[in-house]
């Protein structure tokens, strides 16, 4: 199967939806419908169906969606039923806290490396942070430690400046998916998973809203 | 005038473009092609010259775009042209790295005030981090430091659990915009410019790529 017509928004939306459906099976609720989902989501609910009606049925009319099968539907859908390795690379403010951000670790998403061209400058620091030891490794490890850590996902969090070089060594990895927090604008070759998370982006989306859509 | 029909990709992109041309105005670059323009910001010429297209005549055919023609009509239109003042709700990991997160800084956002529920157990750990004192306030001076430092956006970086209880104090407060940095759906009242920006969402948009379109 190949869902390569499925709008991006559609996808962010099933991962919201997902993360919401875990809260309520937690919670152990078992059904729940469209309306609720939706409105939890901050969507309406003919945009819930909409965005499932991509991937198949899954609602019963008159009843909703059974949470624990439309949760697993959506993981296999976005390929979140398997774990994703992850590396860090630039272990400065925001590398360090997301080597700490506890969320990761519940959803699929694994850390297995952390680099920095400054390894012996940064451990010290972050095993201080982190309260517990840590390793750090130099770039010119990258292409070794992909191969044998099966890393599938590098998230950048160097200086803007380094972040193009960093990508050149991701290219010569075994690594496909690149997460990339700086706001340079990266090139890869094709065959690359890559989304650029930069949040001066999202800020200039509020100021946006604020300044036309919100009297 | 008001642009309610332009879709948020538009908005997106454009925010991406006026920051492509801030770096080209300092390198002293006067002119841009479309198709230059579009490489550097990873989408076609089509598309520069489309999301344009919703705002204005901007280019000079067979000469391109002026940079800073171009980069002032953008932040008009994104209303980057004044500066925007930002609080900081929540102080651990990610909110102590926003508080020095440079890049703010130089793109019209200035973060005013600091929040945190514990401000003594706090202060001194940020303070030390940032290398200078740091006044972290309690959540409940929040209306009052909104309205005397003209707080327009608030960002929450509170644990997930917390991220409801903060929304309803903004929503008391003089603050309309926010940019939420929970895994949390935030309900707000209706006037209020809310964007969700948890990374798991963006990850989970890696993780599909490279589930059903990277070979």
């Amino acid at each position: 199967m190949k869902f390569s017509k499925v709008p991006e928004a559609t996808i962010r939306r099933l991962s919201a939806y997902v993360r919401h459906l875990e809260v309520l099976e937690e919670k152990g609720e078992v059904v729940v419908s469209s309306a609720s989902l939706a409105e939890s989501c901050g969507v309406n609910a003919a945009q819930v169906r909409k965005d499932l009606a991509y991937f198949g049925e899954f609602g019963i009319r008159g009843v909703g969606y059974y949470i624990k099968d439309l949760s697993d539907n959506i993981k296999t859908i976005l390929g979140l039923n398997r774990e994703w390795h992850l590396a860090i690379i630039g272990i400065g403010n925001l590398g360090s806290s997301l080597l700490f951000y506890k969320d990761f670790f519940k959803k699929n998403y694994k850390i297995v490396a952390a680099f920095d061209v400054d390894p012996a400058g940064v451990v010290g620091r972050v095993s201080e942070k982190i309260g517990k030891p840590v390793e750090i490794l130099h770039p010119e490890q990258l292409q070794e430690v992909a191969r044998d850590r099966r890393i599938d996902i590098a998230i950048i969090a160097t200086p803007a400046s380094e972040a193009q070089k960093v990508a050149d060594q991701i290219a010569q990895s075994s690594i496909r998916g690149i997460l990339n927090f700086t706001p340079t604008q990266i090139q890869m070759p094709k065959g690359f998973a890559v989304k650029n998370y930069f949040f001066t982006t999202i800020l200039d989306n509020v100021a946006y809203l604020l300044r036309w859509r919100v009297k």
